[in-house]
């Protein structure tokens, strides 16, 4: 396999966009390529990450389509799709063609369009990926979900709700601190706690806001990167694994089984351990999968995390930061883009780019893009390339 | 790059099938891999190209599902989307992972599930992959580009109905003989010339049918496939190339220009030329584009394809068989099915395995898929690996 290198990086300011689903991958895509200096006629290939453009726009191919907006046209393109992590399958499959050889420079965006739809709609809309017999037709949604694996943790782990409101200050501080977030705006462990219930014990602060976003990264080989920038991130590794799909079906819900073996599979790959990971990306739709899967990929012992927290280890200043973008909860969760997005500020970070939410001298980052409720998730391991 | 190699194949009978989507994903699955010979716990990758699960089925992340439902968890599995062309993508993801030496053993199913929608309600989805505001907005659907088409064929080539008439007997005559074929049915030029009109002047012989179907296959890299079978078929080469999207912007729209590019790469990656292929399956949604295709990808001069169907030259036994499988003309089209359709029938066809209608001792085989009306076109050549 060949080394690959992200050499530029691009986002939209997540939130409520005024433009629709082509009008943002086609912004962050064009940000990327004018960031890493490259020529359109250069690219061999696009990958899109999106999850609904179907139901929400009404619109398929949407890969093909942004081949033709930003004009680069004959690249090959095409759609990937994995629930919410659909972004980190993106990457993915644009990592493994550049690192089979076929491909030299590759784009990947990661995009969606929420809030033209009702809230009820999306909700509906998410839910479409869960088990079509054991769970979505009972109403089961994913906020839904994501109480019962809380109140399981409580009753397991001794996790209070105070700490879900910890890890939702923390990522809102560092919201605030970055420009492209969702939220920016700073919350108390007070305000967090007197939030309106969505799904009990969960509260409004507990989960990600519906956003629009589009995130967007430029891939080479390494070898070659060094012609566009002197700072190449290297993609040191790539693990994604399955789990069974109905949460009522595994051995043990709190046990993301899928993060676990998505996680031994890249640091194999890296040749690293989570000891040697600087700063990572997690994916806290719900704050206590920030908590859950910072345990399953070996950061903390299993049932730990939520000390680490309290103790401020996954602060911007602590010994591992975690989410210093603002996470999902405060940069938002347009779901396709997520898992781009978290590659482009582990990008930023580890080039010391990533302004005011800067954590010190990163060298190796973990992005982490959970899909379904934990049935699929994928997790690619950073390093400076340079 | 890995030499890669599909070493099984399975389907579904193409039509109206009483499953589901799972059901029919789940039902080719396990064919490909019973056939293949292979253990369920050997898969390190699945690939699932589909279309419209999310409009049609209001399901999403179907390849995390049918990871479960086929017990091949903890496999990485991601959902592939082109269009019509979402099964030659997923099948070119599939061969690149096999190619990077990241994946060993990977599985690429493609299915749709169209019956159960009105066909209205099919020709609208559809047409979710034409463009936005210069297409959609106005009415435009795939027959009616179609049937433009086929009028400037006409005028400007000196194609005549006749022609189509001669594609569609020659197609339905090949179905006749291919057990998983939709339209088993023998018809006549006059019948098909006396058939109803879909959109002037595509009659409904020169169109394919709405089809429920899966297709699957097994990958691994060629210096492996031989513990699995005697006759691994390599996939000797892969193009992918879009065009602007909007029809009324091209130069030429008689040009598919995808296609003569796509075609470009997969040639130059197998290091052949059009004169070594020995059978193809192309992508006949409308019987023209049997003719256009055959004609950019370099098998016959430009407006002289009509020539080769009138001298037999496409037929079963003539020197260059076109849609041996019956196409999708008559195997039918569920549209996220038909990239994996043409390559199982490839592999039987190569492996000598494709009964009635088994080409004389085929060495080199070409499938192009064709994505949107001709802005994403998948090309793959596969040749004898033994």
């Amino acid at each position: 396999m060949r080394d690959v290198a992200i050499i530029g990086a691009g986002m939209t300011k997540f939130g409520r966009s005024p433009g629709d689903l082509m009008d943002i991958l086609a912004e962050a895509s064009l940000r990327a390529i004018e960031h890493a200096n490259v020529g359109k006629e250069e690219f061999d290939a696009l990958y899109v990450s999106n999850m609904m453009a179907g139901e929400t726009a009404h619109q398929t191919a949407v890969a093909s389509s942004l081949a033709d907006r930003i004009a680069l046209v004959p690249a090959a393109a095409d759609r990937v799709e994995n629930g919410p992590a659909s972004g980190g399958s993106a990457l993915k499959n644009a990592f493994l063609a550049v690192a089979s050889g076929c491909y030299d420079l590759v784009l990947v965006t990661g995009g969606e369009k929420m809030t033209t739809a009702d809230t009820d709609i999306i909700t509906d809309l998410v839910a479409t990926m869960t088990h079509p017999t054991a769970e979505y037709i009972h109403g089961v949604t994913l906020p839904a979900m994501g109480g019962m694996l809380t109140r399981l943790y409580m009753e397991r782990y001794g996790l209070t709700e105070r700490h879900l409101a910890m890890v939702a200050v923390k990522n809102h501080a560092n919201g605030l601190k970055n420009p492209y977030a969702h939220i920016q705006r700073a919350c108390t462990i007070e305000g967090a706690m007197s939030s309106g219930v969505i799904a009990d014990p969960l509260r409004l602060y507990y989960v990600c806001p519906i956003s629009d976003g589009a995130a967007s990264l430029v891939l080479c080989p390494l070898d070659k990167a060094k012609k566009y920038t002197d700072k190449p991130v290297r993609i040191a590794g790539v693990g994604q694994a399955t789990d069974v799909q109905a949460l009522q079906e595994r051995e043990d819900p709190t046990v993301l089984k899928s993060v676990k073996i998505a996680a031994q599979k890249a640091f194999k790959m890296a040749g690293v351990t989570p000891d040697d990971i600087d700063v990572a990306e997690l994916h806290d739709a719900f704050e206590i999968l920030e908590i859950a899967e910072s345990e399953d990929i070996g950061f903390f012992e299993k049932g730990k995390g939520h000390l680490a927290v309290e103790k401020g280890v996954t602060a911007l200043d602590g010994e591992l930061p975690i989410n210093p973008s603002g996470g999902l909860k405060a940069r938002g969760h347009p779901v396709g883009a997520t898992g781009v997005a978290q590659a482009v500020e582990l990008f930023w970070q580890l080039r010391g780019e990533a302004g005011e939410r800067q954590v010190k001298e990163p060298k190796r980052a973990l992005s982490c893009n959970f899909g379904g409720f934990g049935n699929n998730t994928v997790i690619h391991i950073f390093e400076r390339g340079w």
